[in-house]
């Protein structure tokens, strides 16, 4: 493969880049039909990302030739077992261009996010997927990945947080 | 409700309850059937909530008239939703002696849990449950909670994880 256009690199995200990555971030809400919930804003990201207590880590994926236009976010935080008593690698969200999938760019992240773990002696590299989307399922069991059948995560948010909260 | 050892307060942890704090997680482990990933010592801990960066945060339960003597634990770090663009509360474990059960104890914590996570300004309070514990669901559901159906989690550890990284 000699075409720069289609060969990728991964990088930590800097401040010039979040531009790029809320309007990545809002393709992938409108993917996921989730525009409802969507509250991110220039502002709130880089205090997410650069301030006094970052509560994620961002990185971009770019193409050789535009290494300034990302076309594809990755974030991350980590989350903990109690049974290991070890951190793990939480990947919260990937989203790659449609233009630019097929082209070996998700495997490079998982490759470099399972990288990324072991060198932070993470005890678990996980993440989410929707049931009903097969193919990505596919690819992570591919890559070594399993599905936990049995857990359903709870959630309460909202005004049901405020009345229990009560 | 006059009996003192049935009347429970919440606290966090001090580095003293780690022993009992143990003890609590083995008894959860045999319950869970996950005794074989449990690497969980006392060392492990202490530098896990007291080390000089915490990877969780513990509350340990305990009956008014035995304060030095956890008959409960909790353990919760911060998650993080993209979306939101803010921090979530994340319980990962809640363990209730079975003596202790039915008096209150869990409303107790999920209470406390909701009014710590809006004090810290996240936007969720989430947690898994195993899809066969119908008593523990409908708990749950009981006071505000969602349990999310769609959604599963994926995991990569141990050899596959390093096979990944190569």
């Amino acid at each position: 493969m000699t075409d720069a256009s289609k060969r990728y690199q991964l990088r930590t995200a800097v401040a010039q880049d979040i531009p790029h990555i809320l309007g990545l971030m809002r393709e992938m809400a409108e993917f996921e039909k989730l525009t409802d919930i969507f509250k991110a804003t220039e502002a709130s990201l880089h205090n997410s990302f650069f301030g006094a207590q970052p509560a994620a880590h961002c990185l971009v994926g770019h193409t050789e030739d535009e290494p300034g236009l990302p076309v594809a976010y990755i974030m991350w935080f980590h989350n903990y077992s109690s049974f290991l008593d070890k951190r793990g690698l939480y990947l919260e969200d990937v989203y790659i261009q449609p233009a630019h999938r097929g082209n070996g760019l998700g495997k490079m992240v998982l490759k470099h996010l399972a990288r990324l773990a072991i060198e932070l002696d993470c005890g678990r590299f996980e993440w989410t997927v929707l049931d009903w989307n097969q193919n990505a399922i596919d690819f992570y069991k591919h890559h070594g990945a399993e599905i936990l059948p049995e857990w359903r995560i709870v959630r309460v948010t909202g005004d049901a947080m405020r009345q229990l909260a009560e």
